[in-house]
């Protein structure tokens, strides 16, 4: 490894390793919303089927975090160099998909009150303008990718991540009409995102030689 | 590092580091379920020893997880590219697995109901179903394997993988007339498992060259 | 690999490893301070409203180990060997960051009490203590470091490290007039500390050929 | 790398990964059982002080699992190979890990009480006795390690383990006459044992060529 690979290649590589490790960690503390119920045993099974909504929002908050996560990692194997900015805005977004834990307990606890699905949407939203923010500070000018990398997936990607609050915010004025109707938004978008994800085609050909 | 080795090398080491980390988190998670009792002190000495079905259920789980770490691990090591539909499905496997330290939780707290054997049941076998789909993806025609993968390693693999759901609902059917009988057949799976273990056999030979 | 770089390279990697470790859970772990209230649906816009201190805390919270944490990052990209005085010198440190979570707790939920701010402050600089020994002992005749490490770097990071126990002591200071300032100057100090970082200048040529 | 580094090396690195895992998870849990006191705010600092007891045993408990993370270091650098008994004794070997939080959580609630302090010293005891075992199998004629292995480093790193469990047995039996006794040898030990180590000795030649 060349001193200057070292030198610049190896932040990405630690960047890399805390947003895993962040992601990794708020993903499997999502489950500790579950609390098991403190009952008499034969009244077990009806509280157990009470759980349902917490149990929605696990798996739409644990697949919303698998999401940002792939996101992460696609904007990773561009982004080649790293530096104070790009590190800070890094922790910057990891500080909002940590609390993703708690948004979604909330969102839990109580999935019928708008102020939670408000919450909950403010919280996604603002992740992803940060990662937006990541993503145009890195490529204007090329400034921290490949001069070689291609421009359309540049823009492709920046096209994807401003979809995130734009869902988010169209979630949130649902929910003044309807808060269920958010939570089966926020349901419905990770099929259709990952159905529509065509950042494979970019990637066929190698990013840079 | 070639270019093309980058392409599609790097994403198996992100899904196994996802994977990982999953396991681990969720693996050291089940201590949680151990509540220190809140006594006075003379009735310690028995308030410790209600503990053992709890004690039990995080041993049967850790080793558990152990279980299908290793099988997770034993597959990455034949699988050799990746692509998005694998990612979708291993974070599909990890939501799985993440939950696990709850239905531990609920059977270690309820080990006497029928219902706290049938969740802690169901989420092992829709775990693995997901696992046996991943393997069916990645080595149908070798999609993600490489061309030369001794035939005989996928089939055993898969089979292997078959019988976790396979042993998960018959313990769920033993729960019919007893569940202490279900978690005994828990607690002797991961012996069993562990020693008819033969996949060495099949990678004392490189797997590819 | 040569057998040296084996024996000196590696504990350094592990070492990192376990920081990398602690650092991310630590961070992770301030959500769990963020209790979901239990209240009435109506009281809970009110209730949230109510929780502000600890996300105020939460954010420095995060913010403050990022910047510990990008400082271990630094050290290591100059510390070169490893032995076990440094290792326990580790341990030590990391013993300090994982305990932030609970002064963090109780400050967010005690910001008025000066006793917590106290903790608080007494847990970032013990921590900065041990980080200020390790970095003498690494560096102090080039122990653990490249003989031709720039000496301007290492004085840089000394004074960057020892501003962290002055920060904390004037906090303390403060808090005996006013804890709401003490909590004020720690959110103002990372903005400033990571505006005033230079250490990128050091780094743009390779510390060792 | 060739083909057989691949078959037989990775499994070493993986193993190493998950045990970082679950040590650097397990200390920083230990966090949680410092529970912030839920009081009027003119009793805090009295309550605070009260917690002295949780934070000694959190301090003793930081440091006994980096003295066990780094016996399980050290051990890896000289084991090369793995296969499925190493790796299942290491599970083993985690599971005993894992549950230090609870042992801890145990002791730092009941200090005075013997039933905790046996339970601790037998957690700990009988994770020693796993890694004894895993030392053993790994290296009786010289079955996972190189051939050209130091046989005084491996009779070395075997009676620092065996030493383990003696202490924890030790200390039970003084729990009979004095559970704070118990401790006190606890927190002696970490230290003690830090000052004697003496396997970089061996390590400073390079362990096989």
């Amino acid at each position: 490894m060349s001193a200057s690979a070292r030198t610049e290649g190896q932040p990405v590589a630690r960047l890399e390793a805390l947003a895993d490790g962040v992601f990794v960690i708020a993903m499997t503390l999502l489950v500790l919303e579950l609390a098991v119920p403190d009952v008499a045993g034969s009244e077990l099974a009806a509280n157990l089927s009470a759980l349902w909504p917490k149990i929605l929002v696990y798996m739409i908050s644990f697949v919303v975090l698998g999401v940002y996560w792939m996101g992460h990692h696609y904007m990773f194997r561009v982004i080649r160099r790293s530096n104070l900015t790009l590190m800070w805005l890094n922790v910057l977004y990891l500080m909002g998909v940590a609390i993703v834990p708690f948004a979604a307990a909330l969102l839990g606890t109580y999935p019928r009150m708008q102020v939670a699905v408000v919450v909950y949407g403010a919280v996604l939203a603002l992740a992803a303008l940060v990662a937006y923010a990541m993503w145009r500070y890195a490529t204007d000018g090329h400034r921290l990718v490949a001069p070689d990398t291609n421009p359309d997936l540049i823009r492709y990607v920046r096209h994807r991540i401003a979809a995130g609050p734009v869902v988010s915010g169209l979630a949130i004025g649902i929910s003044f009409v309807s808060p269920e109707a958010s939570i089966l938004l926020y349901a419905l978008l990770p099929p259709f995102y990952i159905l529509s994800t065509r950042v494979d085609r970019f990637l066929e050909s190698p990013p840079t030689s």
